[in-house]
């Protein structure tokens, strides 16, 4: 069925994953050989992601899905618990794995043992397990690593990342809490409904590619509410998220992230301090649905290069 | 000496050499353990680099510094053929090797039987051996084949970079031909005195990381003769220069490269022509020497932990 090209299932058909689907298509070295999602159970794959058959049939599990595939792209969970049941799969099955999932972006620092436990099966399986996506994953981690390449000596790295959530999909808007009053937005933090998660993983990312360690790394989320077109005055246009890392009482990273109605000059930034400063901006931004397809069909070849265990996009050379 | 640090030789004590030396003291990492150029044998390499003495003396060949190196950072020839004697010291030694060395940057394009012959020498030594910088080896290949990553199709990558040579070395000043009439500079660039070296190289390498082959790569130079401060009118401001990868009469890559006196709004620019679309700027640019020095010291661990060979910065991953 593949013909050469690698052998790759899907694993979670929501709009990320249909969208996945859909990109297969565009993609001659990858070959749609499984999918997994309870929701389409029996429904042909192609169809599900509205481009016709694929002549693959979607199972409930991803244990039923993995036959004959080198990668499964996982598009499921956000929590690394949440993802066990897959590893496990993938590991019994040889199978490497490359996930959306944002905690996975650096497991260790939202759960240290499920890292270790992830880690020492991938290892012995032979497989190699790697949270990716623009957001954690690029833009504001792998990216600035990359940018300080070039310097002799980083003092300092501030991302600043702003996204109108107006261009995007409703379930973005949902989730940065649009049109909440303040106290419906204070209650969605306070339940974890809203929110962007994987900022503290990006500022892990960042310290370890510098080789710096941090004290802590602080985390803090607000409401947006200043006047936006398309919201109702006193309503909440979206959230500012921050994660800084901080050693020795000074901030070493800081990643601001704002995602709101009608944001203003959507662009992503990286500040280097250092020798030389760098001041790089991606114009109108990096269009984070598109972006997050995008990083995992590319990581389809560096992660089969990588090593066998649970590794970061830090460890994924730019080929396979 | 080197007391946990990976103990580096720097081969080659020109302006870049130097810089090195000096920068290697503030890296804790990393410690000066040999150093060799012929016009300096004997001094000590700290005072050489006027930073006090370092306790190594100056040698006259690689082959005498790298007793002790884990790596060498090799800082003089441009042609890979100028490479060959240091490349078989650092075999001969296990020592892997880090070059400036543009035609390394991708050396099967301008020299395929020389790297054939290197890849064969360092796999059978166990080292790896690659060539970086900032120019080739991050702004015009490496950058952009990581921003790509983004893409779930991209269809054109266009990179500009505008260096303002007045606030440069001296040598680049000559380089690109400062202060030349227009018929000197020709001569120069037919005698190949002038102009920057490793843009087809950058050229190869981002169609290597995005999967293209090329029909051709286009080369061209041009005099830059608009009246500029600080030049004669009628006289030489610098140079374009551009690569240009293209298959079935269609440009998939196109690298433009001005350096001269003067140059208004010096930047580097990351377009890619794809979905999602990309537009990423790099204000004011990114310092050439001393990004130099960076891409070099931050090498030093990915090449390490690379695989043994001749390698390109598409293979390293981001940390050691």
């Amino acid at each position: 069925m593949s013909g050469g090209a690698i052998p790759v299932s899907v694993i979670g058909l929501g709009a990320i994953g249909r969208e996945v689907v859909k990109a297969l298509r565009g993609r001659p070295g990858l070959a749609l050989v499984g999918a997994a999602d309870p929701a389409f159970v029996g429904r042909d794959a192609g169809e599900v992601a509205e481009v016709g058959a694929a002549g693959v049939l979607v199972r409930a599990t991803a244990a039923e899905a993995l036959a004959g595939a080198q990668v499964a792209l996982v598009l499921t969970a956000s929590s690394v618990a949440d993802l066990l049941a897959v590893v496990d799969a993938c590991a019994d099955a040889g199978v490497d794995l490359v996930s959306t999932c944002e905690d996975l972006a650096y497991a260790p620092l939202a759960a240290p043992d499920l890292a270790h436990r992830i880690d020492e099966r991938a290892r012995a399986a032979g497989i190699t397990v790697i949270g990716t996506g623009v957001n954690p994953g690029l833009v504001m981690d792998r990216l600035p690593v990359t940018l300080a390449a070039a310097c002799v000596r980083a003092d300092r790295v501030t991302v600043t990342r702003v996204v109108d959530a107006a261009k995007r999909r409703v379930p973005l808007r949902a989730k940065v809490g649009a049109g909440l009053t303040p106290q419906e937005f204070e209650a969605g933090v306070a339940a974890r409904r809203l929110g962007h998660r994987g900022l503290p993983e990006s500022c892990a990312l960042v310290g370890l590619g510098l080789g710096w360690t941090f004290d802590e790394i602080r985390s803090s989320i607000a409401p947006v509410l200043e006047p936006r077109d398309g919201i109702a005055a006193g309503r909440v246009a979206g959230l500012r998220q921050s994660a800084v890392g901080v050693r020795g009482g000074r901030e070493l990273v800081r990643l601001d992230l704002e995602m709101s109605v009608s944001a203003p000059e959507p662009h992503d930034r990286i500040l280097i301090d250092g020798d030389p400063p760098l001041d790089l901006v991606i114009r109108g931004g990096t269009h984070g649905d598109r972006a997050t397809v995008g990083t995992v069909l590319n990581a389809i070849g560096p992660t089969m290069a990588a090593a066998p265990g649970l590794r970061t996009v830090l460890d994924l050379a730019l080929r396979g």
